[in-house]
């Protein structure tokens, strides 16, 4: 009869377990407001019904990230309950826009498992699927974690270690939305640049800067049915000598909210190709993010191009002062106060040829 | 002329007075949205308009606890002012569930006045009764309050404590609202505990906490439209030597929140039979709680049992620490951390016999 | 392609420049839900649906004040981005009432410009427009406002400052929308006072206090979309030895709701005719009011009269203890524990005749 739920630990999980996670979730206008409130967006496709409908979309949809966040949330209690920490992203397809109203159900299927050396713990790798209510796959994402074990003799067999790719390839993004209307954003965010303006190698230091506190973070993160304790239970941290972790899906949502700046013209997000959480937040933090343009993709439309960009997001410093590590050198190449570094994909309009 | 607003101080109070309170409070899906993000609320029932069709309804109500808090709050300008603290709720019926859109409406009966022996301040008892746009009654409650008396030396008249019904009865439960289809809630958690699995005496430790900060509180009372100064005065508080206090109803909502790991298929608060915040709660706390099954209760209905529960709540400490006293034992058997101890019923679909 | 977005500095407004402000914003339900949980608003005609059908009108409107500061937040990024304060209101118009689902577009014409003799900074007087999805004017408004020169040693011509009304003349205040059903508003608030029983000269001391927190302020100020650095980038604070300043149109929003007490029949406001944020307020200040009747105005309506009030703001101190200098006194008459002094009309039922 005991019920007390306990999450899963490392020697919970198999390499091919399915798991449903409960429950699923509408997404209304009163999320949106909420998300805006929380992070400052300002993202012209999303802020007005007028902005879509003069864009060719009959309605406004969600953010992006707030979508990413929702289905994140949702694969918590099975995945990460018990997690030391979230060590990054792959393959992150955002493939159909979500609209207030929708419905969101989230399944996880277990890609790899490898325990740590130390025989405490272990990285769990899993690729995530949210489906809306006609059953459309909107959202699929791999990440690996490194999961408590519950028993530190419990056997645990071979490492299996799934291959990811470095970058979405094209067929994964989301396809046909943009009609030749999406040139219009310009009148909307009174910039004149497109896609045609970008380069690779070009860097964008985003002017604002953030200031998180505690409810800000987790008044977000119980938005998103985020039941991870490292972010809520303050008494537990205290207890480890530590704070309240702000949740590094936030940081993401803050960091894509101040890059608005430099990148007005951005519609969505096609993909994100990789990224983690370099080192904690915690309340009190002021987040801060510059940009460099990777590259610039054919997304094999003709009114939108993709801009392959790398966010890097720091705390309590300015974003004037970030380095951009060479590619490939990744975290140990940042110092403690990088965040985030995030590589992903954004539409933008292009000129009329 | 003078329009200062003072409230009603114990000697303005009257056995029978009747107070209608201002105004009619329309409910949306924004204010769902926030009761989410204030909470971390993962009610199935709630959380997803395809889960309430699943499950046999039209749409999907709001969560039973905005209700109550709503509906309290409304009260608080005419009945707790001056209060110096809010003692105890007895036969709080959930007669209809609320949608959004809907707006309540509230009245209240004075049925009973106890002057302390200090005559400083006495004990008001009253009954409040919340109706929607149709004029049904949807939720009705009794509690009693501790207000300060404007002079002392004002004469009080003869003590009046009405008699109140240590359990809710049934026929004062919401009816006829579930079908066969609420069966299908397992689908939407993904856990199979049904009414049938639950036994008076079982003990579940939930396994979150919630630490609390002032802008969470604030915010939720600010929403539930209450206005007592404890709350929100940090400049009067301190001036006492103390800090704004967490209102308690938000602490029901947080602890009703955590308790979803081990009730999951619950599906509404059907009463509350009686409860108190037996300590006060402030901003940094860590909330906790757990919940013992005091009985199963047949509510007339094939598909739902009831299940009333006592939960308790203590802050800056683990569920696994908390002593149920004896039943009756009340206040005085809990140490100094214990925050709320709420005894109530729940409504759980039942296994097909 | 540089496109590090700082924002324009004194020296780059001329007079009779015009200004697009991105992006248009729709508001919705979610949004008044947030604005009520971060002010406490208690508006009878905002509150719910019903009341505002019981007032003759078919819908409810969102509040004036989440108008304003909606419209408000959009001129930031090309306006106060670099302001030093932001100095004064005049001609603050409100025309229609907005309603959920309307999209704000909002454009600036530079109206004056004023080199300070530091030569480090100048006031920039605008006038700001905010149209509806129909192109309806719903709100116009005045303001200067204190901004960083680039260089210092810009030449910046002749002194520009435009002459504005003291008091908003009666033909741009809203029309035409009163029947004479607003009087039933006293079956909502259950209090007596229309605009026949307030007399000029007469004080309200209103009886609450609102303690703010830094995650009150920077929520509604992102819910705004307003980006003024001040009140976000706490690490820059601290670098100047501050810390960050709640937005002032925030400090206006939770005065206007700590008034409802006394002047709860009010309907909607009419106009500001001025006001200045006279100090500073920072996270943990308590803030109280106490409004001045200061006029009764004709406004052309035979079912409505205009209350004109002067409401004053102070910061951890009680509403009691507020001096009103005498009119036109202005800043220099103020404590410095005082944050607002706002000149503005609002609408109230007139009894009938």
């Amino acid at each position: 009869m005991k019920k007390d739920r306990t999450g899963n630990f490392f020697e919970d999980f198999r390499v091919g377990m399915k798991i449903r996670h409960a429950t699923p979730r509408t997404l209304t206008e009163g999320d949106r407001s909420l998300y805006i409130g929380l992070t400052g967006s300002r993202a012209a496709f999303c802020t007005a019904e007028t902005n879509a409908l003069q864009l060719g979309f009959e309605r406004r949809p969600l953010e992006d990230m707030q979508v990413f966040n929702t289905a994140f949330g949702k694969t918590v209690p099975d995945i990460s309950l018990n997690a030391v920490a979230n060590l990054g992203y792959a393959e992150v397809h955002f493939l159909s826009h979500v609209y207030p109203g929708d419905t969101l159900a989230v399944e996880t299927e277990v890609i790899g498992l490898k325990e740590n050396s130390s025989r405490k713990s272990g990285v769990v790798y899993v690729r995530s699927t949210a489906r809306n209510q006609f059953n459309r796959e909107v959202l699929s994402w791999v990440r690996w974690v490194m999961v408590h074990k519950r028993d530190h003799a419990a056997a645990c067999g071979e490492a299996v270690v799934p291959a990811t790719q470095p970058v979405v390839p094209p067929d994964r993004l989301r396809r046909g939305d943009y009609t030749a209307r999406v040139r219009e954003i310009t009148t909307l965010t009174c910039i004149e640049d497109l896609w045609d303006d970008y380069v690779a190698g070009e860097r964008i230091d985003h002017p604002g800067a953030m200031t998180i506190n505690d409810s800000d973070h987790s008044i977000a993160t119980r938005l998103y049915q985020n039941t991870a304790r490292a972010h809520f239970d303050g008494h537990a941290m205290a207890s480890g000598g530590g704070h309240r972790l702000v949740y590094g899906g936030h940081i993401i949502s803050v960091c894509r909210a101040l890059a608005y700046d430099g990148l007005e013209n951005g519609l969505s997000i096609l993909a994100i190709n990789g990224g983690s959480h370099v080192n904690p937040t915690h309340a009190g933090d002021t987040v801060a993010c510059a940009t460099m343009v990777l590259d610039k993709v054919d997304v094999g439309q003709p009114h939108v191009g993709g801009l392959r960009l790398r966010m890097i997001g720091v705390k309590n410093t300015d974003a004037a002062s970030i380095a951009f590590p060479a590619p490939g050198e990744g975290k140990a190449g940042h110092p403690s106060n990088v965040v985030l570094d995030l590589d992903y994909t954004i539409a933008m309009p292009k000129r009329r040829q």
